[in-house]
């Protein structure tokens, strides 16, 4: 499921890296007008610092309460321990999903629902790191957050009921939390749940099959249900937790959707044009593995001579010397600007989600930091 | 995890069976005197008739609100359908679990409290066949309810997140249930599953070790994470549906996880001294896999040249013509009596946890049924 900064996914070694794109080019355009201001990046960095801050501890809590077994390879997942068991310096990840949390309850309710939203944010941030356990053993991927994943390390095995012990730990403080809105945080969160493996199936289903059989529409479903919807139910457990009633809840869940499908789209660009000198991402990885990203299904179902080169290349075995006419076929055929509308568009509908959600607007800046955030990256 | 006479798991073709005992050796003594009265079987089996009845409909409609793709697979899993989705006739297990969950909860507290506790009783279900989906992609198990294992079907990323979804989907009906035990409920189902987890984690590193490295206490300790702690949850979710207290709880959980300990036990002498014509298991398979099972590791740790004749035969390459002599040194080195013996002692503590749990003898009955009907099984 989509990852942000630090966490990004490092393929193996050996994938052929994209020159650099010219400057400029790269700076990605979101919903609100003119360049990024950087008196919005730091807001974010502070939400997000602050949240760690509170969420940290009770992390750590909740898996120290895990037999040893599963506490060592979730302890490592995180970052904080060796495969061993001795302390690591390692971080365990942004934090993005429980700072939703955290920032949707403040917003609604202020310093007060920010703190009862504290376990609820734990749990997001849990099942967010369920997936990622198991992901990883599904997709074969080998190093997360600058480390070898869990199973590379533990073993297929391990890594499947460390990630299903996270699941169990995430849905067990929110049955343990005795705030009237845990039960529905409860509901919800566990429907999120189904909808990110039906996100992830999805994923890998239309990874088997042929690049022009791929609809645009299903490849956006899937980003929603694997990348928007544990953003949304972040935004809504914070809702839940404020008191709002099932309009706002609703609002807020959209707001997160969205931002987490700009977000996603962003990614997608990123991961073909992006500069791999601020990225830490190998450019070109995707375009090598042949992923049906959302840039590159826009080019294929766009129609046109370019959108031809492009199936044709993706129907041929991969070679090096094909990455650079890949990237251009791709930009030819309209992926790139596609994305990046598409993009401007999801903002757009995630500010007006906000906007119904939040009434005052002076309480919504926390949000919108957060989603300019994730979704303003240059390339 | 442990399973019941349907379930059982077949092997794959090609492990030799070994020649059946004589008449009435695998008979299995438990906690009541007297040989097994053919009065009791057949409660059991009204009870679980009943529960089928009851638990079905609702474990239909809770995977019929999954997303298709999760559906399918899950509906597979269950034998309700064939690979494809069309109907088929397959059985979904004994629903044991359920009529612990359901018997527990009318023990203590009438048809009333039985009714109430239904969603606990589906939820239970629901995690037992998400750690089978999950433990069968661990294992490598081919065969489960005579069908071939979901992930031989579907490959191990489906089955992995439809074991997911399942989790989701058990812990999502106790959050929606209204009654005032199911967050009670929830957290403690929450921490059976990491204690599932925990006990799957230490099957697959005992099974990695050296067989004279693994202590009667560690494989005694395991079985109980991976058998007896789930039919314990059953117990105690379908106490706390009839309002127990904490004490009440405990003991009906102490009796399901005595009455699953002895299950195991004579599930593990059954896998060697059983018949297969009767039990649909190849015997001989836990031997020639070098399973360390409770019988086997009592035998290996029992000192005298038995225990060091199995303790060679089982560090060698399993060779057919081993397995009479093996299951000989371990009858020999007493792990067999030691099993039976075990089993009893078990059940006996399980009926004395019954009775501080139901103080009334006649309502105690159903669950006596239940727990012997587990364990009684002619072998």
């Amino acid at each position: 499921m989509g990852e942000f900064m630090t966490e990004t996914q490092h393929r193996p070694a050996g994938v052929p890296l994209a020159t650099q794109p010219p400057e400029g080019r790269g700076t990605v355009v979101t919903g609100r007008a003119g360049p990024p201001g950087p008196a919005d990046t730091p807001e974010a960095a502070v939400i997000l610092e602050r949240t760690r801050a509170s969420v940290d501890p009770e992390m750590r809590a909740a898996v120290e309460s895990l037999p040893p077994s599963m506490r060592r390879i979730a302890g490592y997942h995180f970052g904080w321990t060796d495969p061993d068991g001795t302390p690591a310096s390692g971080g365990a990840g942004k934090a993005i999903r429980p700072a939703l949390v955290l920032t949707a309850a403040a917003a609604l309710g202020g310093p007060r629902a920010r703190a009862a939203a504290l376990r609820a944010a734990v749990a997001v941030e849990l099942v967010h790191n369920f997936t990622l356990l198991h992901d990883d053993v599904m997709d074969r991927d080998t190093t997360r957050r600058h480390r070898p994943t869990a199973w590379t390390v533990f073993g297929d095995a391990d890594a499947i009921l460390a990630g299903d012990a996270l699941q169990a730990l995430a849905l067990r403080l929110l049955a343990d939390d005795p705030h009237p809105a845990s039960a529905k945080a409860a509901s919800r969160l566990a429907d999120c749940v189904v909808e990110l493996c039906a996100g992830q199936h999805a994923d890998t289903a239309l990874e088997k099959r042929r690049p022009t059989e791929v609809t645009l529409d299903e490849v956006l479903a899937m980003a929603e249900a694997k990348t928007g919807a544990l953003l949304g139910c972040a935004c809504a457990l914070g809702a839940l937790y404020a008191g709002a009633g099932d309009g706002g809840v609703r609002a807020m869940d959209a707001f997160g959707r969205e931002a987490g499908l700009a977000f996603q789209l962003i990614d997608d660009v990123i991961g073909i044009w992006g500069d791999p000198s601020r990225t830490g991402k190998p450019v070109g990885a995707d375009l090598a593995a042949r992923k049906k990203s959302l840039p590159v299904v826009a080019a294929l179902t766009s129609g046109g001579p370019a959108a031809q080169e492009l199936a044709a290349l993706y129907e041929a075995p991969y070679g090096q010397e094909d990455l650079q006419r890949t990237v251009l076929a791709v930009e030819r055929a309209g992926g790139r600007d596609w994305a990046q509308a598409q993009a401007a568009d999801r903002m757009a509908c995630a500010v007006q989600a906000l906007a119904r959600a939040v009434p005052e607007p002076e309480e919504a800046g926390g949000l919108l930091a957060l989603a300019e955030f994730v979704t303003r990256r240059s390339a």
